[in-house]
């Protein structure tokens, strides 16, 4: 088996313990919503993913640490069995931390003479899970990050995950608009490099001529679609946005307060001063659409960003560290040409429902659950975000959530069709 | 003014009442459910549509009958104005049905004046608005079926709306599979007839060869994926499907029911026997993509169904009568070549998600709220029913609803994409 | 059969029919929450209850109209069977009025034949039944105003039920104390005449002593706990209290209205000016309870109740004409003696749960479902109101109704125990 | 201030701690809903009443060792200020354990100092108060086990909480029924020793001659209700427990579980076999009252549990050790005369609403709100339970509950009236 293989999947299972290491035991398991899941259950379930797709079905002899952890830690795969309920998951006081620990000590004991045994059958099978555990874990480490905030945020304490300072900030840079030419192009997965199926086929689109903004909207730009009553509006609003808007009293971005007439906003870093500059984040698809009406634009096709994105790969490096950096909040843009903030500061809602490509087909049995069952009623977003793992990140990655979703690190960048005033 | 016009409005208002010729007093004030309107509330939102959006900006020194009617009979337009809640539609017991038809007349005899002033200014706007008017009242004549079905449903003594028989049986037509080919091509409404908005602008879009059913899904057939436990096996559902199929207990298609061993289905002309060779219908978006997975198929896109109905509509007129000749319940396919059941029947879920086109834009004021702001988490059907008045269907046209809606008459059509296995 | 109770069958049956006159037909099917019935189902479902429990076990060879009605028209009573979803009673646009009152008019005709049959066997049963179905419906004449009221609140034209003017006020009165011993003491239905269950059987409780108020707490009164903030102060309210008015954010009795500056009030006479010497009314058991501590006394408890009415009941007639007068909202007092107000003007809360007396037993059978099965979370009140039937009202019959409950005609009587400041 | 007061301050902080030791660091946050509160919680929320009431108004110079845990740690006192809300102390990760015993020590030597000093002003009310402190934190110590058992039987691992041995069977005691003459008497406390405000004044009542069963009904007595169809038959439930029963589809008490044909119950000892002479525990009052009915008996009412256990108590002494025995569950009866089980298995569920004595009256201000806001919807239990500290427990103590509760150690004792086959 590939030596860098084995290295890689070292270095992301460590790196998930690493992450978790600022924490209490108490933090552990925390989960503030049905969406979000406690820092052990990620810990947990990666774990599991390696022992149920990889372990049980190609390790003869496999034992399991407890039977009773192929229910508990089960997500969402009906091919494997019946899921303990989402909901529930911060009440699993046990196994503990340190019980969790030791599974996942367990586990990785077993891969390594897996994936070290030169006489493995079937060994391109077990490369291929093992890439996408890998993969799998550091969407993970991702998750951890944007669930462990949303948690945090119901303490009225607000505790800080990291005191690590954040960057200084940058000049003010203007927003300009790119102009990309339309035609018949290909999007998706090109080449043997790993990809989700979702990525999946390359194939052709037709696209008219569009724009796109070099830059993420800011806090301050979106402040003044707040003082100009964006939230009061309904004509800016989709009617699904603007009956979300109302049943959840949206006033502002998530994270989002007001201290004694000074504007703050929660951050992994604790609580501070909302940073004009930076862009604005912890918004929901609808809000995104809605701003991007009230600025006379639009939200980009997942096929527009896609396209620039790809324009400016070569010539832009996906150079964001993500969250080992120890920065969790997305900075301001710092002067450049192109286009900018693409991986590292926040997801880019796009207007594009998640389906599937031309000729898409998730992989046979439970497995193929992972991206294919979701694609009804969410929304693309693209990029990547400050607690990505940049090693994910490409022009042809799809993220999705549903368009009221705001705990993700989301923002916006906004496109315009040439020669038309948007309404 | 153009005396057709004037025909047009008259002979679609008097339709909207001879509709309700059948019924009772009483049920003109029937709501089952929030997303169903009662008779008498369709009497008047379409009155009052020509009331807002033409006499009282055209209509020089135009008296409502009743001020408080624009609240009471505004559905969704912020535009206008608060609206009524809509779930309490049918604890309006007054305006009586006597008073709503008097309100029809007092607008019916506005607008004829309106429509015959030889000096109108402003002509061009009122009869397009006019013409829209017309439109939705027609679309509000295909909801008043729907939404009577679904609540005459609740009442154990199935109450019948039309005693007409419906056509025999014909002999049962094989599913098969035409071929259409792949390419650049052009999809929305072109020309100057009437279109909603939604239906444009046309533009060019790219498509991979694929694969139409000749004839919809039977009852038949889909009795088979029932039998293979169709409604109990998660991997053939989204997840968002198999989440609603759980928490509504969905065993079958809306109005099927057993009684003592004998398959029946309820409606608009009683209830009776399920008839094997009948498209199914009332079926939810979840189910037809349930369906078509278990059938090794898919659903088609939007743009593969517009262009193959385009194909076929030289050759085949829409020749449905619908709701005017009597019978409320699609028919079995009748022998023929090409696409079958295009447009009489049962419309047709696509997997399409509902979205603008590339450059859409909708109109000014609060008539543009009238497609656009519904442009998330809904899903296309295409065609038309046994209840749509057939002078509205054409390729182009673009219906919508959520994918866990199965009160319109809605089924479903097989598409493939050639020499692929569906997963 | 005796006479007088046949003519009592009669007067009760035609007057329920009467009542309906001044509606249009619309209304009768009029449903605004579950805890209310339509005017169409208290006209079936007290033919019901003589068809149930009279005639299918009593008369020989009696056909029913619809042997479906059983179901659809069966309120609570699991003994006879199961029960078409109450709040779905609105949805039940079939039987039409019509119909319905041909079905009142098939049992009315046999009844009429029952009654006169001199060789009745089981007659004493059947005239008790026959006595309890008439308590039953003028029950369910009282239950058809509070209804009406509560659903034809919902339509912002606010309609009028009766335009009969209310009488002339009268000179405020003065709240005074009158004084009642302690002791050893009986309450409960004493004697042969009619009395429901739960007021038996007649048993001894002690009790100290008290002072009542000789009149109810007026308009004006609740008004100066509002404006000193009574709604906005949770020392003042039972915890579940003030859960529920937070819940429902109360802030005034129902049917409370503030237009232009002008206190409205809704009534069946229509929306007019509300008078601040007529008793508050249309307040849950939460408010009285509220009200009582804020005003430095308490609710009575039902046995002081009755024991004080019970020594007034031979002085003071129960002279309220009830509904049949025309009035159909509760009057100011009028300078008397004695306890004023008891029977005729608003229902009193006590603060009593509603719980079995000693030795209490309900009848056998699906009939003994009447009374005895709601005896918990419900409080007692006590009197009557100005839609009450005065021949059912007597110091000792138990009202009932959950403290949440608003819709019943409720006020308060406060009452104290001397020698003490209350908290 | 008086030494043993001091010495029962320590015995019952250190007891709370002790209580605590069994536990993972991650079992204190456990909340499964919102009516139970996580072990921290209890902890944290003990120490804060003593802050509150004791410290901040009589300790010149106390400094809180975090004002923000006033708000944290307030549980229902609207005196005192906004509470955290209830169903998300679960969510509190912060304070961590470790930082709530420092905030108990902190609080501690407050405390102490105060106590021990000798010249603490209104010394009397700091010992009223101290005694209510230790009185409230005991109650709380039997809460702690209670939303234990709940939370921790969330968990499919089916977490022990100890693995201390039960006591070996008794043979079983046939229930015999024990005669009491009626009269005048009186019920609550009387005397100097510490009661709750909720057991005053003590007042005469009347009530008839009544009999109760010797002991507390049993696992296999109840098991005979369900096997005749005890929760199928409406007829033997109030109203509102019916509804409850089939909201909740209850068949059986909570933690009565059935694995391959087995008996099991979920106890505080892990999952183990049920035993058929142990009382039936952690039924609702709904249950037990249909159980009564089934019987052939009713619920007792509290005045006459509260005389019969005063006639015993002076006989038999309330022996219970409670839960510093290391015992979490009710025993088989112990063959002797006059009433068994009266404390230290299950509280008793009485038909009794718990509402205010005659002249009851709550101390002023924000501790006031201990017991007398809650006097609605509750019903009564009395006696005491296995996880009830025996220092509280006497014939007058009332314990409140809704009657749909089923979380505490709940079961029933048998009353009848005598000469009455009960209905």
């Amino acid at each position: 088996m590939s030596q860098s293989l084995i290295e890689r999947y070292l270095t992301t299972r460590q790196q998930s313990v690493q992450f978790c290491e600022p924490l209490a035991v108490e933090d552990h398991g925390l989960q503030a919503a049905e969406f979000v899941s406690p820092p052990k259950w990620h810990l947990a379930h990666t774990t599991w993913f390696f022992e149920t797709f990889i372990l049980k079905p190609f390790a003869a002899g496999y034992q399991p640490l407890d039977p009773r952890y192929e229910y508990l830690f089960n997500s969402y795969y009906n091919g494997v069995g019946p899921q303990f309920p989402r909901a529930q998951r911060g009440l699993l006081s046990r196994p503990t931390v340190k019980e969790v620990i030791e599974y996942r000590q367990h586990v990785d004991e077993a891969m390594l003479r897996l994936l070290r045994n030169p006489e493995l059958p079937e060994v391109e099978t077990v490369m291929q899970r093992c890439t996408l555990g890998i993969e799998h874990e550091m969407q993970h480490q991702e998750l951890f990050f944007t669930d462990l905030k949303y948690s945090l945020f119901i303490n009225p304490l607000c505790p800080t995950y990291s005191a690590t300072k954040t960057p200084a900030d940058q000049a003010p840079i203007t927003l300009t608009w790119l102009e990309f030419p339309g035609g018949l192009h290909e999007i998706g997965h090109a080449g043997d490099s790993f990809a989700f199926d979702n990525e999946t086929p390359r194939h052709k689109v037709y696209v008219e001529p569009y724009l796109l903004a070099n830059r993420l909207v800011t806090n301050g730009e979106y402040q003044a679609f707040i003082d100009d009553g964006g939230y009061e509006r309904p004509d800016l609003w989709l009617a699904d946005g603007w009956q979300t808007r109302q049943r959840h009293n949206w006033q502002a971005p998530h994270y989002w307060l007001q201290q004694d007439g000074e504007p703050l906003e929660y951050t992994l870093h604790g609580l501070r001063r909302r940073n004009a500059l930076q862009p604005v984040c912890h918004i929901s698809g609808y809000e995104a659409d809605a701003y991007a009406r009230w600025a006379d634009a639009r939200l980009p096709t997942e096929q527009e960003w896609e396209l620039s994105a790809a324009t400016f790969s070569g010539q832009q490096a996906i150079t964001g560290q993500g969250p080992a950096c120890g920065c969790f909040h997305p900075s301001t843009a710092i002067a450049a040409d192109g286009l900018l903030q693409l991986y590292s500061d926040c997801w880019q809602w796009t207007q594009s429902a998640y389906s599937p490509y031309p000729g898409f087909r998730p992989a046979a049995g439970a497995i193929g659950e992972y991206n294919g069952k979701f694609m009804s009623n969410q929304w693309v977003l693209r990029g990547g975000s400050c607690v990505s793992q940049p090693a994910q990140l490409r022009p042809s990655y799809r993220n999705f959530f549903y368009p009221a979703d705001r705990w993700q690190f989301s923002g916006l960048r906004l496109a315009k069709t040439p020669g038309q005033i948007q309404g």
